[in-house]
């Protein structure tokens, strides 16, 4: 199978199925925005869920905060958005197209698309310039005298700004974290790839604040466990690999900098960034704010701007990585299979519970089982059509069980499990579906 | 307690606690717009996820969705946002400061307080000119040609537009609904009262779709429901109240209104509204977009425009709802008691453990409990300073239940439960702890 059909294959399910949708489709669309439906928001909110949980809930040492998408002109100012957050482009005079400088050499003309953008006679391109890539708008209601103000294009510093405040009323120290998920935009000149880069996306970051001279053991205990957690979510490690940003490729904040990088249809790209950003933004924040940003350590009784070291991860990107990795077909008696096989913690539907048939007093069972369990965790319930069909509606949905009430239910009060991803089945009392499946849920 | 004192007081300690911090602090603040601190985050996200567990995971006629803050431009003409979503402002052309037009009557003039703006004999006021309330921003990196956009107003239409493709992609026949939690934006002239008005915010939407002349029932049953919704998160039924929208006051699209009200200490306000909204948006926008929106009812055989009754709650409003509600001050054996009466369910820690001395091996043990109920619940551990201030501290962070330590611990195996609310104190096993809290949290 193609890698661009695997692609196609992936948007039609995520449409079929109620996981994405483009955003505005009636209108055309609008380019590169995307709004999850139904079972995706589930499966979103599962994935943050557990990033929340790992990162927040199960340490003692990072705490969770939600600054919000606007802020103070002048924290870009001080993170260098505001003079560096920029690509160069070229527009061409003739057709007007345009492309990030970078790529012209390796792009297509649009008017000869056998040729680069310059290299066909009638192109005329303009030199490069900066663009900022920041969404501007204008608080206050009239445009010409009101403020500028930006949309995030990150969350890390409504992260810096808050951190002496995080520790004036939490009873953290340094070493410490704070933890965010948040939107952020960004003005992309080629976004693409489905939910991979868009224009308005979802960050999960963790800042965590450490000693100078402890920043390297940190950064690689960090890495550790980024790493650890995409195992965890079930994520093919094979497909997972370190990318090293060389010297070339380091930001100007970054001592040392190491991307997450998944092999997607598409290629290896990068869903989660380990970065040691040394005393950077809080010096940068010190000196433009004005205000002292040192931490007092009592205990070695010294004033110093902490080091930081970064996780940071696109929550779409990882949903994306999520549904790509899950997504595979198979034969099964000279049909075609299409199964997403998510991690029982992330599926948006736990298990479906099924009547084998309309009739006979099973859908009364079924519906009795299905409103109990459905107390507990996100249940599905459908009685209609051909069993199988009915199983391979729940394997596209990425639905790890089948819970079906038969003759024998009726019979001796147990009930047939389908686990999705072997096709096996095997018997359950009826009283032990309960504890049976928040068990499966709770092991990931 | 004067009623602008309670206010001072809450801000203060949300600040202080952290539940909410002023955005960009160190750059001095970005007016009315606001943080979450660790505690305050936890308590959003509780009171969020408990909307959503009674409004999409315990019904089966609700799917989820969570679309995208930027939608196609046309969106916003169809529901009648470009054209309508203005408020009259008036300048003076003086002193240069602003007023809804509205409001001139009412409001001091700057330049001489105890006069309204026009009442003064500098005053030189301009006719009232309207302004639209959208954000607006720029896609594409060049301003002049990029496309305008603008931050959404609310989430409602991002419902609408999807509505087909929620249908499709489940297994929902009308009357059905979905719900959406997202931020929104809106450039108010007088944001104020802490989070209560602020320029981002976040909605909890709900749009049930349902058939022309059941909309009335509908709306009479979403009414009833809602309200319950705000006595089960333990808000003080008394402090609640309808307000009716009469016929002046009904926005355009709407058929009838009725506000949920809360007495915050600055008077009566919203914090909810449910409206019968007829077909005019799906009207609109299927106007608008050319797209036939209409629902095939098979087992009627029929075609038509759904009606919709719409519940839309604010995230910040019904989080300050509860802070207000939840404040009070005591005097107790001649002190200053200061106590957030947070439903446990809603409280963003649920227990501290704390070891009545730090010695005779009370530590451990409460260290040990301290990490066996973090698997299942947020807990704080505390062992500084005396018992009655860590006891206060855990008041003012709105924590129901302390679990202490002590030397009788040592000797049976028990542990003091003290009670936030009555500051009653019994005792518990250590061992049934877990399943103690896990009652009492579950039972919200």
């Amino acid at each position: 199978m193609a890698d661009t059909t695997l692609m196609d294959k992936l948007v039609s399910l995520c449409k079929r199925r109620g996981f994405v949708f483009q955003s505005s489709e009636v209108y055309g669309g609008l380019g590169s925005v995307w709004d999850y439906g139904p079972l995706g928001v589930e499966l979103k909110k599962n994935l943050k869920e557990r990033w929340w949980r790992a990162m927040v809930h199960a340490r003692d040492d990072i705490e969770g905060l939600d600054a919000a998408i606007l802020m103070h002109p002048r924290v870009w100012e001080a993170s260098g958005h505001v003079a560096g957050f920029t690509d160069p482009l070229v527009d061409c005079r003739t057709c007007k197209a345009r492309f990030r400088a970078d790529q012209v050499a390796t792009a297509s003309c649009p008017q000869k698309p056998s040729k680069a953008p310059g290299a066909h006679s009638a192109c005329d391109l303009t030199e490069p310039r900066l663009f900022n890539l920041m969404f501007k708008t204008f608080m206050g209601p009239v445009e010409e005298s009101a403020a500028v103000v930006y949309l995030r294009p990150e969350t890390a510093q409504g992260i810096y700004v808050n951190y002496l405040n995080v520790l004036n009323s939490s009873r953290q120290r340094v070493p410490f974290g704070i933890a965010q998920i948040g939107k952020a935009f960004r003005n992309e000149i080629t976004p693409g790839n489905f939910i991979f880069r868009t224009r308005e996306f979802e960050q999960m970051e963790m800042q965590f604040f450490v000693r100078p001279g402890t920043d390297e053991e940190w950064f690689e205990r960090w890495r550790g466990l980024r790493m650890g957690w995409h195992h965890e979510i079930g994520l093919t490690p094979s497909k997972l690999r370190w990318h090293e940003h060389g010297p070339g490729e380091l930001a100007h904040y970054a001592k040392a900098a190491f991307d997450i990088e998944y092999e997607f249809p598409f290629g290896w790209q990068e869903i989660e960034g380990i970065h040691n950003r040394t005393d950077f933004d809080l010096s940068r924040h010190q000196e433009y704010s004005g205000k002292k940003l040192e931490y007092f350590d009592q205990a070695a009784n010294e004033r110093y701007l902490p080091y930081i070291v970064e996780t940071s991860a696109g929550a779409d990107r990882v949903a994306l990585t999520v549904l790509a990795d899950a997504y595979r077909e198979e034969q099964v008696d000279g049909e075609l299979r299409v199964v997403l096989g998510l991690h029982p913690a992330l599926a948006p539907i736990k298990a479906a519970v099924l009547p084998l048939v309309k009739k006979d007093g099973m859908p009364e069972v079924a519906l009795a089982l299905y409103h109990d369990l459905r107390r507990h965790l996100p249940m599905f319930y459908d009685d209609s059509g051909a069993i199988g069909r009915r199983y391979r509606r729940m394997d596209e949905a990425g639905t790890p069980f089948c819970f079906t009430v038969d003759g024998q239910t009726l019979e001796d009060r147990t009930i047939t499990v389908r686990h999705r991803d072997a096709m096996t089945q095997e018997r359950l009392g009826l009283d032990q579906a309960a504890t049976w499946l928040l068990e499966r849920v709770a092991a990931g």
